[in-house]
């Protein structure tokens, strides 16, 4: 036992009440929300100050954590857009009628309470909050120290316009920003559905080694694009180019060129862009020998493979076959996006059925494995493993299912 | 690392070659390996014979670890039914056309590596290999130590038919009976995609503590069930006996029946039948003050509710309303199997929708709860968490999916 039990007892004890409230209803908070955002934008941007004047303006999360009243404007947009999407509960999404009669349903449910674990972003906080309102989950909320200002404003907001409505506000609960908060989080599992880590690998790491809640790992992103001896060359030139630079900070970039052994001679024009745009490579001895010198380009070693760059910085792997590119990738992924680009059709079958990932590509850019761009909505995080989600989650994602059962007095023989 | 990883890594390895054998393939496995246990009955009943000689005839264990000639043939003709299940593979749950032209599919594929671990019931070896092959899954089985010579005979004749079709045995891999062999499973997060335990509560609790790779919890089920003042009376008392007589051992047996007050004057009645049927009786104050004296009823302590008898035991909760049910279950259940029997529309409707199960049933015998009964086909076990599966999980509970995506050339702006 420990001081926040009976605080997560009430997180779930209210979180019950959130099945009855309908989505029309949870619409209007959401929009009340939104226009409060704006009224208090004065508010907020007063206590995110006091966040960031206790950061040296040089880290690197600065940029993160800072709120200004643009950004506000965005977060309340957001909002009025998952507002806007579809409900994700009470979908039938099987039913059957058994020969003794009974009638079955399967029906989407909430998953009860999320614990979202996450570093000095305080729009995540805004962003979650309207994704577990709109899907019936309660909420525990252990946000980065950095934005512990930022976070109290923000939940003052919340808990604001949950009371204007009279829902339960205690569903909705902030941590404070210590140690111990987080350790029981981790531990309740008595209380807490599920945990969703948000942010960096050591984050994401310390959560899976010290959870006994089930957790759903989002992030990671080891992304590979091999280039099959069958690609058409400017195809692979533009999809490389964009899905490395386009943005180098995302999950979703390319951290290792595969090519087919075929493609040395043009090595060089295919990474041409990539070097104009400023990336740093680093290519496999048999890459390496085919290209000219140059001061962005220097031999790999075993580390540069299975890394995340998340920084204009790609490797190269030199294959002989397509089997080769598959096993370089089973070995390295981390399941996450995976292209080849090929036209020879039989490559491309082989590639998407054995490749083992959240986003499976042939021919384009793994830029698109986005909530948004799938076509799911907002997204909470992209989920790295296989179970429950894979890939991107939207509100879909954040519920389960039960069977419901209706009989007239039937009873097993 | 420990000394298992090599292995783990390569059912990993070999298991990846699972997603290429068809379905008409997997059932010819299957089908051969039906044959081979009935050929081969002798040897296994010998194995078998060893295990049975080390342990106690008068262990409750004693009969789950048993096989005999029918036993086996029983296991081979569930196989064969499992050989006919529809693939739960390749399958596309979801497709949409972006207006980039971007073709995108929601394809579902095998989870990867399951890891099980379960006590001595050697036929769960059986189950879960025809399960896993049929889903594309790799297998690593931690049976229980009293079973080894009975489960190395088997995982012996599964490798044997295996090889026989040139698959990848070593995808199928069955583990020592030691302790460190269990804890190296548990942590193998580079290997093994998920872990399910199947078995006692304290096997469960064991595991969930100590897992770092993601599990499924199945099994647990303290299981309620409520008679509203609106009650067809002679429903009521069929469903219970049958919820709680049947077979009360299993996971979906009543353990707690639930009274509206109403009822207090007929509860003799109610529960004739229990009482011929030789069940113990734990009735809160106003229940028992309400039952004539008999020594099968006792008063019942807080220790009666919430509890998982697994025998004929039954503890009776006296409630004023059916919102006291509703905070009784919420309080006591674990979300296995829950139901009302009722008349009145608005009160099944509010217990249907606000009871958090995995099965909510209206006028029904919680017995239902099977994944035979549900039209799953065979079931590895009953989920009773709210991520990725709950309830009844058969073959499609044991794949994730992927996105695959075809372009042809698409780069995002």
């Amino acid at each position: 036992m420990n001081k926040y039990n009976p605080y997560f007892a009430n997180v779930k004890e209210a979180s019950r009440k959130l099945i009855r409230i309908g989505n029309d209803q949870a619409g209007e908070v959401l929009a009340r929300l939104a226009e409060l955002l704006e009224e208090k934008t004065w508010f907020l941007l007063a206590e995110n100050q006091k966040d960031l004047d206790r950061m040296d303006a040089t880290n690197p999360m600065y940029d993160r954590l800072a709120l200004t009243e643009e950004r506000i404007q965005g977060i309340a947009r957001e909002m009025l857009a998952v507002q806007k999407l579809p409900s994700p509960l009470h979908l039938r999404l099987e039913e059957k009628i058994l020969s003794n009669g009974l009638y079955l349903e399967k029906i989407s449910v909430p998953l009860g309470v999320i614990g979202v674990i996450y570093e000095a972003r305080p729009n995540v906080t805004l962003d979650v909050f309207s994704l577990a309102l709109k899907s019936g989950n309660g909420l525990i909320l252990k946000g980065g120290s950095d934005a512990e200002f930022s976070n109290r404003a923000i939940i003052q907001l919340i808990h604001q316009v949950l009371r204007e409505f009279e829902f339960p506000e205690k569903a909705f609960l902030l941590l404070p920003s210590d140690r111990e908060a987080t350790k029981a989080l981790l531990e309740a599992v008595d209380f807490v559905d599920v945990i969703i880590p948000r942010g960096s690998q050591r984050l994401i790491d310390f959560v899976r080694q010290n959870a006994k809640v089930p957790v759903i790992e989002t992030g990671a992103g080891i992304v590979h694009t091999y280039v099959d001896e069958s690609a058409d060359f400017e195809k692979a030139k533009a999809i490389i180019l964009n899905a490395k630079t386009r943005r180098p900070s995302v999950c979703n970039s390319l951290d290792c060129l595969i090519i087919h052994r075929s493609h040395l001679p043009n090595l060089e024009h295919l990474i041409a862009p990539l070097i104009d745009a400023g990336v740093e490579i680093f290519a496999d001895s048999d890459a390496f020998a085919a290209l000219s010198s140059n001061p962005n380009i220097s031999e790999a070693n075993e580390r540069h493979f299975g890394t995340e760059f998340l920084s204009l910085k790609l490797s190269i792997k030199t294959v002989e076959n397509l089997n080769q590119a598959l096993d370089h990738i089973a070995r390295f992924s981390s399941k996450h996006s995976e292209a080849i680009i090929a036209e020879n059709q039989e490559a491309i079958d082989r590639f998407l059925l054995e490749v083992d990932a959240a986003a499976v590509y042939a021919n384009a850019s793994t830029a698109f494995t986005d909530g948004a761009q799938f076509g799911l909505g907002a997204e909470i995080g992209i989920s790295t493993q296989k179970l429950h989600a894979r890939g991107p989650m939207g509100l879909r994602e954040l519920t389960s299912y039960k069977w419901v059962v209706r009989g007239n007095g039937q009873v097993r023989g």
